[in-house]
């Protein structure tokens, strides 16, 4: 992916090669009209002019940009079951559009495609405090979310970057990991119920708020990271987590890779349940951050090959500090880590996440990126930056070649086997991505790994899937694709 | 359910209504031959006695029993695909079976339906001590895993009554609960890759060990708690979590079930990490047990109308004791709970889970039983025993009625919302298993509870689905067992 151009440019022009479908209809003014019948004013928006909906139709990071000209914005389930009835029986194409913050294209239109934007459906519907059953329409803002539950004792199960903009909705359709992954598990484990619009305007209602349920298939799931290609996701029952009373936080300096792990692995045995995150950020990305922070208090007094951020989270402050500072010393004393540093207050606890959490930023800023959010096991984890640099190398790419490569630094989730690797030049050229992507898919591939960890397919990665799925799991998902969405109105182009 | 009698029934008797499907083919012997050029004796049983194969053909309640004549155990994925292939184009029944300790009739024939074992696919493929990932044929015995993952200091991510027999394909088939449940949650979200074979006999290799990987619909996600309908399960990688130091447990005495909610709620908040089990019995259910444990010490001195069990498992020991004993006191004080014992050492720990364990085995011993494994938001947890001995009452089902109900008590797990219902009679009834059915689902149905909460649909519950799902939900399940098994040879006569 690149860093952002002034003007984002239209995406039917910069990838010529993806053709519009000509079996979609053009909406055209009986459409609209049909839309005004039972929409309200601030449930739809129509314009010739772009520039009016430039927000529905450019993506988060202004890579992606579609053509749009309406965007339905219903406040409730029978309208967008309604929409979607009318738009399957009449081959309007769909894209469905929670807060817009996808990485990879998913939520904006290619070409003309409709936008059904959840923002009008932003109710909290049900909090049950015994049991922490939390329900919702998708479009509430994962920020309100989090203050609702927080105002309750409990927190939503994740966190993300674009809190607050990203919908509750849009965060299931994608499937979205976080920073509280290792703690509270995937979504897959935490959604309790959906409530979701099938493309032929049926709505299934399986928003049920029970811990087991074992009558029949888990159709839910399918609909989890889905992104919005087999049905619309309109209210998502969740379990919210008891908010934890304590919160320590750790920095530190290692020599190399393999006492990341073995960290880890003393991480889980000593600090066991109260351990919430293990990060890990390579020199070069501490490097960036250092320049991007001038003068911010850095947590310690040397450069190290290796950081790691290791976090608890639990009841007892006392308890939990007495455990991470144990888990210190013997690191240190075992001679596993060089140097480190553990939070004595909230304000270094907040310092030192805020070292982690500017990494990203950090990387991002000034030159051209190639970045990659991927995933694979856990002893293979940073041999593909190593595996990178090496290839780049070979094949000339770095330093003095007429298209230098200047940089690759890596930082990531330790406890998910998920990294993401930031590759830096000083232009942009989609040539240049094309090669990178095909070294690190290939590479990931031969290790079992994942091209995508935790962002998705959307339209960016939608011909790599064969690099992390067999050509049978690819073969099965057109299946359940063509199963659900027969005339393929929801979210063309992208996926799969 | 009912109390087996000395000889089981077979199920074709017991139940006439049900009637063979004459588009299956009867195995024969060319079906046999064939069967027999790829499988070696220890793969194979046939047998015209039934009595030689009747571990195969009933069930672990001795409630069902099937009339196969032919078992296969094929050794490997590629048998199971040739198997399954062959019957697919054949139009041979199949029942796939782990280790036959299902609860609802899911794991056994109902008429001559060939039984594929799954026992002779026992190894350990795989364990990761850093990703705590683990990778293992669908055969191998659940105590197994926990005994190998033990000598690798970590646990499997849950515990069932029937370790010692049930497989950990069959447990991921039905989707098992079990004790550990709200600490690690469910398979939805432990369950990392699966190995499945299609009806087609396509083999579907998906059984990585990533913890995210959003790379398309997740497809796995279906045939967990498919309980065999859709494909087969061969191989299973999942996520082993790091094995507890300490574990501490303390049993509660109390006089209502809304005490119970509250306190469940200041478990959340003050043990909230290390709280791994909440469970409760009522005083019915304790009195059976008392009578059935006969003279084994009582954790504490009075009776009371509820008992609780709360555990919590960590990595300090003395941590721990410390949190839970302030618990215990502070919910002494409040008057919350009546009286109060925490377990001093690892003998008293145990002691307390007897109590909570005996309890299945104390409520069906004795008398012809009717059970319910349901569930419902928590906060009308205990209200199925009591709207239900209200309606037994009503009906004149109790006590001096000419069938009379002699008892009805209730225990299960708080935390999941989780509840076993156990209905007493002097004899056993169908009709009155009819009634009873009717009135526990009923009022289900009016709670939006689950009619089963971990024990699955099987033959038992498959006419039963409507209650806790609606017509929508069981059309679209159909639709994916017609997508995956068109000629409908897996697991036939059940679930859907």
């Amino acid at each position: 992916m690149t860093v952002a151009p002034l003007v984002t440019r239209l995406t039917a022009e910069a990838y010529p090669k993806v053709k519009k479908n000509p079996d979609y209809k053009v909406p055209d003014s009986a459409d609209v009209e049909y839309f005004r019948s039972f929409l309200s004013e601030d449930e739809m928006i129509q314009s010739k002019i772009s520039e009016e909906l430039i927000n529905f139709n450019q993506d988060w990071r202004k890579e992606y940009r579609g053509q749009s000209n309406l965007v339905l914005l219903p406040n409730s389930t029978e309208k967008v079951s309604k929409i979607l009835k009318y738009c399957n029986d009449n081959k309007l194409a769909v894209v469905p559009q929670g807060g817009n913050t996808c990485l990879v294209g998913a939520s904006v239109p290619v070409f003309d495609e409709i936008v059904l934007s959840l923002s009008n459906m932003n109710k909290v519907r049900d909090f049950d405090p015994v049991s922490g059953t939390f329900k919702c329409d998708a479009g509430v803002i994962m920020r309100d979310a989090h203050q609702f539950l927080n105002e309750h004792d409990h927190i939503f199960p994740l966190d993300l970057p674009s809190r607050n903009k990203c919908q509750v909705g849009g965060v299931v359709s994608t499937n979205a990991g976080g920073l509280n992954l290792l703690r509270y598990g995937s979504l897959h484990g935490n959604v309790l119920g959906l409530e979701v619009v099938l493309p032929n305007g049926q709505i299934v209602s399986s928003i049920n708020s029970l811990r087991k349920n074992n009558t029949g298939y888990d159709l839910k799931q399918l609909f989890i990271g889905a992104e919005g290609t087999i049905g619309v996701i309109t209210g998502v029952s969740i379990l919210a987590a008891a908010k934890p009373k304590a919160l320590n936080a750790v920095f530190i300096g290692i020599d190399n890779f393999d006492t990341a792990q073995e960290l880890f692995v003393k991480a889980k045995g000593e600090l066991s349940e109260i351990l919430s995150a293990f990060e890990f950020m390579d020199r070069g990305s501490i490097e960036h951050t250092i320049e991007y922070l001038k003068g911010y208090e850095f947590p310690l007094t040397k450069q190290h090959e290796f950081y790691l951020l290791v976090e608890t989270s639990g009841s007892n402050h006392e308890h939990d500090y007495q455990k991470l500072s144990s888990y210190l010393s013997s690191a240190l004393k075992s001679n596993l880590a060089t140097e480190g540093a553990i939070a004595k207050d909230r304000a270094e606890y907040d310092r030192i996440w805020t070292w982690r959490k500017s990494v990203p930023a950090a990387c991002n800023s000034g030159i051209a990126q190639y970045q990659f959010d991927v995933s694979l096991p856990l002893k293979d984890l940073y041999t593909v930056p190593e595996a990178v640099i090496k290839r780049l190398k070979e094949s000339n790419l770095v330093s003095n070649a007429p298209e230098p490569i200047i940089d690759c630094v890596s930082f990531g989730h330790v406890g998910d086997g998920n990294i993401h690797l930031c590759i830096a030049k000083t232009e942009y050229a989609r040539s240049i991505e094309d090669t990178l992507e095909r070294f690190v898919y290939e590479y990931l591939a031969s290790k079992e790994g994942s091209i995508s960890a935790e962002h998705g397919i959307g339209f960016h990665k939608k011909g790599c899937l064969h690099y992390s799925r067999s050509d049978i799991e690819i073969s099965l998902m057109k299946d359940i694709k063509r199963h659900y969405d027969p005339n393929s109105i929801l979210n063309p182009y992208k996926y799969i």
